[in-house]
């Protein structure tokens, strides 16, 4: 079903590498659920130092996580010696981020040699109950590592 | 300049109101600058516990800033007993998010009965230099409070 | 598998109705191909008088009939007696559009009483070849018919 | 006011050039009201043959001005045999485009070797009123001509 094939088959670790110098993946509490060539899945509890005013997950801290999933989604299928930069993304929020935990998924729609496409989707779990709460269509491209 | 009236002359409150309930704002370290009515100023200091992998501010943690900054912009022209929820933002970044401060801006460009829509700045401060670091556009939808 | 139910059986007349009315997309040559509840299929050639300087049909285009698309995806959901408009929209172009003909499906993702949002993607198909060509995040208002 | 020096001081002639093959401009009728390094802006009148179901010019045409407006703004800064191709764009609708005559401005707000950010704006004019109708947020991107 995934037909990305990784043009550097250390991808995992280069992500893990980066991943892990995101401070602010610490700061909200992510951990990586799932890496594969073009999608990567992470996940978050909920607490409440990252809520907006009625106490939903702020959007600008589910796009961060979905920013990170879509970034690093791209990142697995770049060359060695290359490193991801957002170019710009757009997020629509579906439904209040109010759960026991979250998901951001991203994934590869476009790898180009210079500029890849990624979309997002956020949900929220409560008990038994699993909702999409954000997408988010990323542009994302590829500059040497320095 | 501005050309905005306020349907709440207790605009100001409300805004502060709902931003000291925004727990994140805390945990980013946002203080307000400005509000006037239709424009909205942010600022948040340089914190490693921010950051993405390269030691730049995470592009979601400035969209964060800036959706506060465009929706509050949004509420200080909104009626008494109402409130306002993103619907959908988008951003560009323009350069890395590396400063010693931030100054997010949020200004309404259409206030709505029902929609509104904002654009947002956000600038990094490093000693004499200021630099626009990314923008953004955001829909917001003014609800009746609970 | 398509989970919504149209809240007014007559949800094919309605559309069927206005996008007779959208003038411009007899200009383009727009066909509708499909239409089920929350999804919207149109199809329409190439013709070199909607193509930009490399002889792609202009991403401008494309999102004409997207947008098209989505709307009336958005509109099979809404009740009686309303219409839809466009809030705002993103497409990102990831194929140059260049074919013999070109499908846009439009599908919504969220059917909210006021808000909707659609995702599109547009096809060209060159022989036995299809290519996804550009996709669209939108977003919709249902608003009272007048 | 204007910051913008272009690398190919033939910027003009090369715009001019690719639009007058951008076969879809002649078909929307648009003519070039002004160039100048980093902003363009392209005229048009309104035409039924152009419109949505209620009679205003349809969201996609209006982007579709706005889109080449974008565009050929990043192009006047690009250098010597490259070309502009749209990496995605994201308009919001404020007003109804409904008007006598309609004018698309694009203004580059980052000119990056590869990556160029335009925002644009569209006005209706009616009688002596001007009036906003959409926005655009545009990523473009630099390629070698062919």
């Amino acid at each position: 079903m995934n037909q990305f094939v990784p043009k550097d088959i250390n991808y995992e670790n280069r992500f893990r590498d980066s991943f892990s110098k995101q401070m602010i993946m610490q700061t909200i509490g992510v951990s990586i659920a799932s890496v594969a060539p073009g999608v990567v899945e992470l996940d978050f509890k909920h607490d409440s130092n990252l809520t907006q005013h009625h106490g939903f997950i702020h959007a600008g801290i589910g796009s961060t996580v979905l920013d990170s999933a879509c970034g690093y989604a791209a990142l697995t299928l770049m060359p060695r010696n290359t490193s991801v930069l957002t170019v710009e993304f757009k997020t629509n929020l579906l439904s209040p981020a109010i759960g026991d935990h979250y998901r951001a998924i991203g994934k590869v729609i476009k790898a180009g040699r210079t500029i890849s496409v990624c979309e997002g989707e956020l949900y929220a779990f409560k008990g038994e109950q699993q909702k999409l709460v954000s997408t988010m269509t990323g542009t994302l491209i590829c500059v040497n590592d320095c």
